[in-house]
């Protein structure tokens, strides 16, 4: 007997199930139709690639729209703050790095959570009496995505829901879903500088909430949030027993006015694990190096928490090496004059958009504290052309060639995020071009004729 | 009303199924107790972390033996071919990463596939007529081990299976079980060079086998198939329609007196996903670039596996972009004659350690054709004293300073694996330790004191 042959049979074109009825009383003649009849091709991607979806990709590409031909196109879409070339990163940051390369010391394999030193680096620079940190508090990671990643991976089961900010970044909710985790949206109050419905936020927890996922400085509303409402927040974790991933990329990207405030500081009960990287305030996104800060005084994470995010770090081990040894350098020779300046330059460019803006009839843009982002408010009644924002930014691109993200990708309509790490000449340019459309665009709401008349 | 109070109930210590049933019987009972208590806090590591599982770590961590303090440690265990310092990378390839730097080009955030010029490179590099390539077949992952790891997870869902070598590389399990989907082992044969137990690995095939996973050269075994037997598993595939995960992490680092042979070269039909990466040939495993070939010219993965691999890339965005921006002069600059002592190194350690091993008593090495490892049979038989791999390597540890890894790591048992890229000194002194170790061990199996006389 062929043991191919045999084989064949629990293969393939396998009868369904009305077959197998139907088989049953025409006795073997579903058998021998399948005789000697090949297993067929059929590879289908899994279903958690299918539930693996990002709203900005799918709102962009379904933007099927042509800048206009007579202007060059300014892309304020991007939040990648090293396209336009303005802002470099910082001379020892390089350097850091070609050391790193001569030393020959970071070509091999690191311990999938990184270097013992690169760790060690990371927790001095961010440690506080407030909320301390030793190195086995810190794992390095893929980028501040792989960084969510895991901890989404460590703290949820299929099933279980996490609390994300609407507006948000949508890589919490492509990660969660691909994974079969729920996405629970809490609002952010633009009229109050994008604070958290606290009321609300509470009202969603449920016994499948696995985390409240905080993002201060905020993308995509540049905003920052104060200590008593991050401290309300963190009164709001307590009672309910819900851990904090606290997303801080941004973090220390506030405008000279506030103050960034890190979550754990603030906190000595709630588990806190704050995420964070190289990628904004170094200017290095695609170096790809993140981490997790592991803030667990009160032992509630406990050992379990940390070996399984140690487990989940073995899967692909860890961020470039020679990116973790220059760590240290950068960390610490990066001098201040170029934080400062990156800053001075955001908090400028803020506010000359904030303030061409804000004079434009029909857009009512919010106020940023830091980050690298301005959301502004598309008064839609007085552009009844536009079905809604992604209408709106499609028209802009097509008539001005001024690209901006309808914020419809952040779950939050009749907005859109204007990215404002452009050089300013840019930044201005699309601001008169933004206002010369809406002027064009722009009708008096029913009833309201004075308004217009001003 | 206190919407806080409210929300409490719904939360934490909540009444299991028994407690729910005395509940009814006692009316409100239950809340009155709950009312105003506080919810818990209680946070459990996910399934996921939980499934996620490295044998290697497991194995080696339970053994808490020290090294021999009178003898220096000599670690044939870790497959880290730069951690002696032997093998450093080529200047070309240090020099193309400083070039990257001095670029400025390369900081910014890449497509989550790579850069569309980087993965150009691969593609072409890469391409052969029997097997072309271009630029949309290739995605750029952060090292081979994500690679492998968007290949399980676009081909496989929970509850399907793959097809694993046994003796085979831990991370094909690691991943395939964190993610719920069964792995089933086919048999390596060291009597016929490691070639597959290919009855054997058809049997196993059924109707929720997602891929089967060649690793070629192999790692532990370092063996590497003949173009005859590679059709015979292609033969395998396209008769049962399993797609194939080629690991080819190791390809190209083969011996002279063998040839690599792509897999997809010899086949036109079977769809397959190669994986590779920098690592191993160019010697820089912790820069973690890899990247997987899409090789799919009868379409049977079509768009759809090719677009579930780009949204899976999207979750944490490729790897470091100085390494990508530097992939075009590392492959092209980097000189023949790197290639060439890299592999005659590894041969002629190769060979020193078999003759050396082969003349031991109670021990079978299989010689190695390709990649950086030898595996070493143990004649159990022999050595009494022990009660497997693991217990011998152990004890050899412990009296003389030597670490192997005992094949049970790779679901092989009585087995142990050598790593080869130590330097020569290091790999003669080893095995003679291990000379001595297996001679004083040594027991003559019942009824065969005539070969002991030898
Ligand atoms: C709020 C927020 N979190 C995380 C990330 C991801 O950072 P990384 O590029 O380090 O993965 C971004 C990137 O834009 C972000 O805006
Ligand atoms: C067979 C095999 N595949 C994949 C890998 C992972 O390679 P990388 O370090 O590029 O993730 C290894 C590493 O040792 C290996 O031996």
């Amino acid at each position: 007997m062929d043991p191919y042959v045999i084989q064949m049979h629990s293969k393939g074109n396998l009868p369904s199930v009305l077959d197998v009825h139907v088989n049953v009383a025409g006795k073997s003649s579903m058998l021998g139709k399948m005789k000697g009849k090949k297993a067929r091709w059929s590879v289908r991607p899994s279903e958690m690639s299918n539930k693996t979806f990002n709203p900005i990709r799918a709102i962009v590409d379904s933007m099927k729209v042509q800048p206009n031909p007579n202007k060059t196109t300014i892309a304020l879409s991007i939040g990648d703050p090293t396209v336009f070339g303005n802002l470099p990163t910082d001379p020892e940051v390089t350097q850091a790095m070609k050391d790193a390369l001569d030393s020959g010391k970071y070509n091999g394999y690191a311990p999938s959570v990184g270097y013992l030193s690169s760790r060690e680096e990371v927790a001095s620079y961010y440690h506080c009496p407030k909320a301390p940190l030793e190195a086995k508090d810190v794992i390095l990671t893929s980028g501040c995505s792989q960084a969510i990643e895991l901890c989404l991976a460590v703290l949820a089961n299929p099933g279980q829901n996490i609390l994300v900010p609407r507006p948000g970044f949508s890589l919490y909710r492509t990660l969660a879903e691909s994974m079969g985790i729920e996405v629970k949206l809490y609002n952010l109050l633009p009229e109050k500088s994008w604070e958290i419905d606290l009321k609300q936020l509470e009202s969603l927890i449920d016994e499948k909430t696995a985390c409240l996922v905080v993002n201060n400085p905020s993308n995509p509303c540049g905003s920052v949030f104060s200590r008593s409402h991050l401290r309300k927040i963190l009164a709001v974790a307590a009672r309910q027993c819900v851990p904090i991933l606290a997303d801080e990329i941004y973090g220390d990207m506030v405008f000279s006015n506030s103050k960034f405030e890190p979550l754990a500081t603030l906190s000595s009960n709630v588990p806190i694990l704050s995420c964070g990287g190289l990628a904004k305030r170094w200017l290095v996104p695609g170096w790809r190096l993140g981490w997790i800060l592991i803030h667990d005084r009160r032992d509630i994470f406990g050992n379990e928490i940390r070996d399984g995010l140690v487990k989940l770090s073995q899967r692909i081990l860890g961020p470039c090496t020679l990116v973790q040894g220059a760590l240290k350098s950068i960390l610490h020779r990066t001098p201040q004059e170029f934080y400062h300046n990156t800053l001075s330059f955001l908090k400028s460019n803020a506010d000359l958009c904030y303030g061409a803006l804000a004079a434009i009839p029909g857009l009512r843009p919010i106020r940023p504290s830091g980050a690298m982002y301005l959301m502004v408010g598309i008064e839609m009644e007085h552009f009844p052309e536009f079905e809604n924002d992604v209408a709106f930014t499609e028209r802009l691109v097509a008539e001005q060639s001024v690209q901006c993200l309808p914020a419809t990708c952040f779950e939050y309509p009749n907005f859109f995020r204007v990215v404002i790490t452009v050089p300013e000449v840019m930044m201005l340019e699309a601001c008169s071009r933004i206002q010369e459309f809406c002027e064009q665009h722009y009708h008096c709401a029913e009833g309201s004729q004075e308004e217009c008349d001003k």
